[in-house]
């Protein structure tokens, strides 16, 4: 008889498929698990799958009570009570690096699109006004990259792989995070704010956790000057959003691209409603190729759990 | 006093402001010069200004007896008859490379955007479908960029720069140009038919003119396949539009980044209503840098034909 194991988060069926050839799924549809199964049910769950930013605290736990393996869709881990996890000796895995160039890729798309601002262009072409030579709203041609500070806080697998690419438009690059890389060839900062100081284009790669939350403030914003851009595919609690909405609105930032979200899928309407704001639908790890390998290390990880032994893509607590 | 110089295309005054400073502007505001200047006011002019799209051809240059040199904004120059050019001892002026790294830019923005679909993107989120938790245009993950096979179709100044960004996203790079360059670590393809048999994603750097109109046609749009797309960041001729459109309607191709059409500004309703297709209104070469750059080879150039010197940066014929 296949191992069950709880999809914690709404997971599409494209995306749990293989999960499902393997093992016995319990899927809430993303509705809270004891809402819909039984107790006893809950009781025998051994595993679960989640996606990393779904809240999972110490309650949620504890109507879990043969709990041993939360398995995290992604590199992010943030929505996990790691202490929680760790006191009921819970072993919590994720897939670190698997979506990491999918990622980039997507930093680096909104990084051009804000500041070349391809949605307003997009739009113009689009809806006639360039046809009819309407005023163009690109009138003021924007700086060339060439040449640009563009800072990367949080070096890890994602911000490297940012940093790689950002490195061919002929930019000049600097970073912060905790630790500094004598391996790269890039300027290190001691803190976010002489990060933001120095650069123009700032670009979000750090993990999420309490000691980043709001970490991109009024103040920081700020520092990025009327020809700043802030770029974000980490997670929505890293910026102060309030902020943000403020730092667009009063130009004291030329513009913003946003993966991520502070209550997503929620983005408040005064936010979209900016024209020099891009934004996705977190889809920087949607890449057919970064969902084979995220599938790959839960697979590993819950396998591993199932055999009894450590697992292969364990958070580092 | 200062020589005068004739505004051939439609410039917006903040792109000749260099230019007014130096020398005594004729603007005829992109309306035909002949209908706006008297035929004796005509006789005089000795230089002019265009954009290089702009057609200028022999029965143009006769209405203007004295003209000796033809100044392009930009890198372009397929809108100029060089054979009437020529043969009138008029000199052909262009600003090779000053625009490079900032086309570049726009051409890769436009391969992220298509293969990520940005535009798509953004609306759901915009829109608040996201947030309805509406179906998603996104299910279907797209295939990653890292080990995609990507063709560069030209290789000048600008072909190099594309090359050199799209090689950071961890891709395969191949080319075709009339030369084959030994200094290049791509591979080099005999023929655009092998290069699109190929790539998955062909991006168009190849210079404008007789050779090159509609080289991209049905039969090459289908060589790239159902995940292939195509960047256009060169002139609207090199693609056949028709043909473009009907890939991306029956799905011969994923989809489509165009700067540049074949009748700027028009764009026919039928295209900008794909929703596969990211287009922007030939801003390429719009940075601060990119036309300071641009302003010098054209202020470089008119020097020197009023000093009676050669053109610096003379085109090739």
């Amino acid at each position: 008889m296949p191992d069950k194991v709880l999809i914690y988060s709404r997971l599409p069926k494209s995306m749990t498929q293989r999960f499902a050839d393997r093992f016995d799924l319990l899927d809430s549809g993303g509705r809270p698990a004891h809402e819909v199964f039984p107790a006893e049910e809950m009781a025998q769950i051994r595993a679960l799958i989640t996606a990393g930013g779904t809240p999972l605290g110490a309650a949620d736990m504890d109507r879990l009570p043969s709990l041993g393996a939360i398995v995290c869709y992604g590199t992010g881990y943030d929505g996990v009570d790691l202490k929680a996890a760790a006191a009921r000796n819970i072993a919590v895995g994720h897939s670190p690096g698997a979506n990491a160039a999918a990622v980039a890729d997507v930093a680096v798309m909104l990084m051009l699109a804000t500041t070349r601002r391809l949605v307003v262009a997009d739009r113009y072409v689009r809806d006639g006004s360039w046809a009819e030579a309407k005023p163009s709203p690109l009138m003021k041609p924007p700086p060339s990259l060439g040449g640009c500070k563009v800072g990367v806080y949080g070096m890890g697998a994602i911000g490297r792989k940012i940093a790689a690419r950002v490195a061919a438009f002929e930019t000049d690059i600097g970073y912060f995070s905790r630790t500094r890389y004598d391996d790269l060839p890039y300027r290190y900062f001691q803190s976010l704010d002489a990060l933001a100081e120095w650069c123009t284009v700032l670009m979000i790669a750090v993990r999420a956790g309490a000691e980043t939350t709001h970490a991109v403030n009024a103040d920081l914003l700020k520092k990025l000057g009327p020809d700043g851009h802030v770029v974000n595919i980490s997670r929505g609690s890293v910026i102060d959003q309030a902020a943000l909405l403020s730092a667009l609105k009063d130009g004291s930032i030329a513009g913003a691209g946003l993966d991520v979200f502070e209550a997503e899928p929620h983005v408040p309407d005064e936010l979209t409603a900016q024209p020099n704001l891009v934004v996705t639908p977190h889809i920087g790890g949607n890449t057919r190729e970064a969902h084979v390998a995220m599938q790959a290390c839960v697979v590993a990880n819950l396998a591993a759990f199932f055999a009894g032994e450590k697992l292969p893509y364990q958070v580092k607590s």
